[in-house]
């Protein structure tokens, strides 16, 4: 049995490789490069994998779930800056597969074992990435 | 290849475990124990899989899953109040999770064998549960 | 200018003419005259009209709307049975109509005399009714 | 990784088998076997599954995938009469599911061998159907 | 009070000027004036504005009015083909535009004059046309 | 006769006044204050009213509409910093309200005066504003 709660954020962010030339940053980021950095809505959808627990019929509360992401993903992430604000993009291109990893990566430690998880990330209403750790 | 339907039921319920004290209830159930109930627009997504007929190009006629979907969860749950009007949850808590359960068990037998279930129900716009039989 | 925020609550309700028949009101209502209820996740649209405010650039702080609509709006209605728990519809049908006016009486004296005020309500998909006070 | 990109093509179709009599189509088909055509708004999602690549922080460049599925899908198949402008339909029945198979034939060989496939094609808001090559 | 039922229906259609030389229509047309036709999922939004009912709290039952839309619109125009299968459009040109009108003209008859009518036409997700009469 | 075209661009801003303290700002825009930006998918609705031209059907043509919004809004706006990028915000604070003046400016005098203008712009899921020139 798979559960989801979807939630949204709203942050900034540039697509930019230290190590090419502005030119080669444009060339292969196109707008997605630009300095002054541009933003989305982002939406989260998180899968949770697990088996029914018979006192509540629930795999999770989905309740609780939406404060866990909120308390690790929400105050991260929204009305952020993604590459000035959040040390996890320090290092890393803020993509929508890196952000999927790194919210797996947040949220992994802080749920049970017994369960497995999916990010499910929407940088724009065409565009879609899924991770589940692998 | 898998084919999917999509059909809507409007239903009462409320989560309650009658084991419990009502302090127990509301600390567990939030405002879904309400005594008094309270709904949901239920959206659910009949995925099923198999091979092409030839003749057709259908997996399944989804006109016809429309209509079996329809008569054993649409009559039964459309309009109803899970926990009164429906035998189904005497004594099975009405949660999303398990209301995928007695779905697919609805179904199962009404579907020829080489075909594989799923699914798919979404309670309001940001929780979802899946259910595969497992 | 306007400006709207939507927000959701999910709710119980039945609709019932108590001067009339069973046979009556089943004939005039279908299923949504269920003795055990039904429900709905309803979608609100509180669409405000007015200048905007140079300092800030807004209308309205949607935040604040927002946090007024929860208060008077989704304490009131969300997860309870519009029959039974609110004294707003003792007398009065819960119809999407009827649910829109109340609403809007609810707001409209707890908003600046400048705004104009519109609701907009969504009771399933595909039914929808919009009220602004006259 | 998965990542996908959702684009949208519109065009009329038919479904008919010749080797049946006009009553049998009728039958099966129903309003779907009307000679003169009738068509949707097809929604497209393409997904692809790879590794990330370190240098991008793309597991497949979303603009490029865009740009293939147009040159492969929408040129051949938006705003066309799918049986009687489309060879790929000469033969096969242009059913959502056989679209679906044939969008996956033209795409599968202009992708590099590493990235798995996935297209999931909505033919209307209610009927989707989902191929993965197998 | 303004209520509305949204319904959908699937349509082949062609945009052409038979006035104009084939080059002048595709020029003007585009790969609308494809001959063969193309085709949508047409979303129809009936507004209907009126009094509350005071007996059922509806300005009008949105049942009989989905039944009304689709005795009226449905049966003729879903799954046909609007140039060759209607003669609503054998001298005009069935843009959404021109659609929106007939709707419009073959409803209002069937309204009571105490009503407002207002037809909102999606034709694709990102055009959509709105008539009032007027 | 009104119609739309859909569109969307994808934007970086930050909401602040110069002319109060960081405390105030914060105070009043909240996270909207954050000094290294967020961003947003905004959703703009262009809607033009007129008569419908009986030679094509049309009102306006939904194509060239797109490419007008397109050079107009989408080349200025989107994957751009409204504050740090766009003259337009140099003095204005970029909030929804004020990036609704802004387009609507920029379109009416590119439109045939004969055509009457509306702009609904979506800066999330659930904030929407709409201006039509007063």
């Amino acid at each position: 049995m798979k559960v989801c709660r979807r939630t949204t954020f709203n942050a900034a962010h540039r697509l930019f490789n230290t190590e090419w030339s502005d030119e080669k940053n444009l060339e292969v980021f196109g707008k997605c490069s630009n300095p002054n950095y541009h933003g989305h809505n982002y939406v989260l959808e998180t899968w949770i994998e697990g088996e029914i627990d018979t006192e509540t019929g629930y795999v999770i509360d989905l309740k609780k779930l939406k404060e866990l992401v909120n308390e690790e993903v929400g105050e991260r992430f929204d009305h952020r800056n993604l590459n000035l604000d959040c040390p996890e993009f320090k290092e890393l291109k803020p993509s929508a597969e890196n952000i999927a990893v790194v919210i797996y990566n947040l949220l992994r430690p802080k749920l049970e074992s017994k369960y497995k998880l999916v990010i499910r990330l929407w940088e724009t209403e065409n565009n879609v990435v899924e991770y589940n750790g692998e």
